[in-house]
């Protein structure tokens, strides 16, 4: 349900290729909903042949051939208003850091530490790429959003801009408190004895 | 993966029959790898044929019928030791509430407010559960718990309890800043001058 709703999101910022799609997914709405190539190609079918979508060839290259460029419907825009004033089906908790953390009693000398470590290098990544993406909201160098913007009268820029890097900002806020988390853990390790283990660059 | 970790953890607080599996699950382990009991039943019985759980009948009412005990075999143990330690292979990002919120403006008067309320409700009750938790264990009153602590020495009892708070309060970590992401996302809505919605006892 939510890759359809992010194929929809991407493509109310125009019509794009198959192959624009997935290339353009991986650097926006991909952030915020990972799906990889081979699933996004079946999806887009599917959407077309709900009517969600339109599809026509267009040309590729030099030698005649073409491409499908992909154009939301009404009917798909108005799955995206549904999609958005559904309320979120939240699922129940399952977060493998935890589970592991929580019997960290089994774990070999340093492999809790390397843990939490590896934890710390995550999402230190996750808050990279997302200050990385506000960053080309914020001035606007980012492609989709600046094909979308071209699409919106001026005075929508705003309330579009900000709930996109609203978005983002959760992801940075999870990510420090993640980072909290684990660091909170390595001086739980330390309290209690236990081995620090390899270093950081021994570490897979 | 995670669901046999969580059992043999679960199972390595000593003997369980599987209806107990179930029943002590959902009050312990289950808090941070939710599984249905549909999932549990099954992968029980497959611990058990890979030779991970050993089982023998027990006497069940008093009319001479018996059900199913299941223990942990020293090669469910050595299980549990390899999970811990090998590293976890982190997912890329999949986050339902940031993808809706990085199109809020799809959003019909009121649903976004009313998402991010519905937010704050599920994230409030995850943290109660989880203050619920750390004082069960705190207290030595969660069963789950009183079982293991009976199993090991005395001089485990402390890192093996900490382990548990320290991931219980991960979570609590976590459902404070979903908490405190979506009362910002409320105050960004009154700031562009989104509608409220209807109040909360009205909200699904």
């Amino acid at each position: 349900m939510s890759l359809r709703s992010a194929l929809l999101a991407l493509l109310s910022s125009g019509p794009l290729t198959g192959y624009d799609v997935v290339k353009q997914f991986s650097t926006s709405v991909g952030h915020v909903w990972h799906a990889p190539d081979s699933q996004i190609y079946p999806e887009l079918r599917k959407l077309h042949a709900e009517g969600l979508l339109s599809s026509r060839p267009v040309p590729w290259g030099s030698r005649g051939a073409t491409k499908t460029e992909y154009t939301i419907t009404p009917e798909g825009a108005q799955a995206l208003r549904e999609w958005q004033d559904r309320p979120l089906a939240y699922v129940r908790e399952r977060d493998p850091a935890h589970l592991k953390a929580a019997y960290f009693e089994w774990a070999g000398p340093g492999a809790a530490a390397a843990q939490l470590r590896a934890h710390v290098a995550h999402y230190e990544e996750q808050r990279r790429q997302a200050l990385e993406q506000i960053r080309g909201i914020e001035d606007h160098t980012n492609p989709t959003l600046a094909r979308r913007l071209a699409a919106y009268p001026e005075d929508q820029w705003e309330r579009i801009t900000r709930f996109k890097i609203y978005a983002y900002e959760g992801q940075v806020a999870r990510a420090e408190q993640e980072i909290e988390w684990a660091r909170r853990g390595l001086r739980l390790l330390e309290e209690l004895g236990e081995p620090a283990g390899p270093d950081d660059e021994d570490t897979p």
